[in-house]
């Protein structure tokens, strides 16, 4: 299947090489040109003749506003458009309305990787949008990694999208307070890392899903440790000051977990604290 | 090799039954009587008697106070004392030279598992003190689970632990932060955590190992996405914010980072934040 890319910013340059990779007959466009560099594509002169020239146009630029920028009096009537731009769930419906209402197909995505790990099954593709379109692009969509399409609502990928970015980043903000915390005893934060941390986040796992079934649930109640147990000693906030290493990261979910409890949820599971948040 | 456990609360209790399992005989005390149960052990009728009773001592109470309590008076020449009481690494360090000063060589533990974990090989305790002491003692101390001696510095098992509890903390505020949001839109969080979540976390491994090289040496210099990138487009708190969900888990992280940016190192990675820490 014929495929557009339009932007060849780092990640555009990496999703249309996986195409080519693929014997894909790809056309390209780039606002400032000579960016396909030795890219077996063909480079089109305008976003228009881009858009033109296949039905399945991928768009991955710097933000929303270089997205509707790019669109803008261009053809869209029977045309694919994947956007693939990072954006909120907000953007991906206001995009939606826009295509769709210039008669094209819609589908956002969120690219869970970086542009060296494109092409290869360990980067991850969100999608949400229109199925029947995802049912069509989705041999050409699988050159970039692993599919996952959540559903017709567009927002859905930017939504899961960023939602594991923020997960990830409390992982990050646990292991730099984890690391300052070890290294102030001369710890190797690597050894530490590799032979504790790891495994012991991994060994978490089981217990992230049974925490997300009681979520779901509604039902916190606590089997072995609850929220009053886990607040009574602060182990982490004494040890910190202890060792001269700043609690600004651990404070805040101690102090949700601390209002849980004065809410008279003590007796719950940690999960519970999710309804302070929302 | 015949035992004492001090301390039958769930998780001596615990203890107890691991070491009655692989037919260590078993010497047992706590302060209300009657908790050993059924096990079969020998129930000593005061701390001494426990301790004079076996040259291997295991205590697990509550927490510091009660170790140093139940201990008062007690003679201690010759013995080897495990404290298996989760405390910090200062606490650690006063209980070793408490014990060490009346004659016994000492051992202070970690238990990275809860009670029903006790026995398997998920189950992993940190160890650090007295070097020969934990080689004496490993074969029995292997009925708990997986065993780490740490090194010669009786703090480091309670700073590692903690340490690990911090990470953990962290992975789990990201977690109910990440729920929050997919839950807004109807998302079941079972299926966020399992499918999208957890193998993403995962995937981030590899990477946690790298940033930890990265501080080990000092050298943060940013290869694919760097700390003023990273803060430049707040899609965690503008999403967060557009779906009613509250930022307080992930603000200081991003503050953090924003900071360091303004210190001139927004061409570094991200476990240059570290620096600001401690
Ligand atoms: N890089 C990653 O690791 C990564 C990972 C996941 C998702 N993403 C997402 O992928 C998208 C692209 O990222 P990237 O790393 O490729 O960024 P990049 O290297 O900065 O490229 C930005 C692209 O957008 C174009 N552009 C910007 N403003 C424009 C406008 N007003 N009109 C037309 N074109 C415009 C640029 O064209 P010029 O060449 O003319 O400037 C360039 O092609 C972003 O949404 C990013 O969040 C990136
Ligand atoms: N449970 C877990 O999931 C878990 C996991 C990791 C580590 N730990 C650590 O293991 C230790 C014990 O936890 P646990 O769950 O077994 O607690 P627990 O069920 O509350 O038991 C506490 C024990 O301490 C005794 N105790 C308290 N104060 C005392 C005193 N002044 N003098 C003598 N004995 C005293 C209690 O005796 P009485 O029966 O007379 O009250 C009881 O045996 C704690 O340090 C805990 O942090 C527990």
């Amino acid at each position: 299947m014929n495929t557009t890319v339009i932007g060849l910013g780092k990640m555009g340059r990496a999703l249309a090489a996986a195409l080519v990779a693929r014997g894909h007959d790809t056309t390209v466009w780039n606002r400032t040109p000579g960016r396909a560099g030795d890219l077996a594509v063909t480079n089109a002169q305008t976003a228009a003749d881009a858009v033109a020239a296949n039905e399945l146009v991928i768009l991955c630029l710097l933000d929303f506003e270089s997205v509707v920028d790019v669109l803008d009096g261009v053809e869209l009537t029977g045309r694919t458009i994947v956007n693939l731009t990072t954006g909120t769930p907000a953007e991906a419906a206001k995009l939606s309305a826009l295509v769709t209402g210039r008669g094209a197909a819609f589908l956002d995505g969120g690219i869970m990787a970086i542009p060296s790990m494109i092409g290869s099954p360990a980067a991850v593709v969100l999608y949400s949008g229109d199925e029947q379109a995802f049912r069509r692009a989705q041999d050409v969509l699988s050159a970039f990694g692993d599919r996952r399409y959540l559903g017709a609502e567009p927002g859905l990928a930017a939504l899961n999208d960023i939602a594991m970015l923020t997960g990830m980043y409390g992982m990050l903000g646990g292991f730099v307070h984890a690391a300052a915390m070890v290294r102030t005893e001369g710890v190797p934060v690597v050894e530490f890392t590799e032979t504790l941390l790891i495994p012991w986040l991994r060994a978490m796992f089981p217990a992230l899903v049974d925490m997300a079934g009681q979520i779901d649930s509604g039902d916190y109640t606590a089997e072995e440790s609850d929220l009053a147990m886990q607040v009574a000693n602060d182990g982490i906030g004494e040890v910190s000051r202890a060792q001269g290493v700043s609690t600004e990261l651990s404070d805040p979910l101690f102090a949700l977990m601390r209002r849980r409890v004065e809410q008279g949820h003590g007796g719950d599971d940690f999960p519970s604290v999710i309804e302070l948040l929302s």
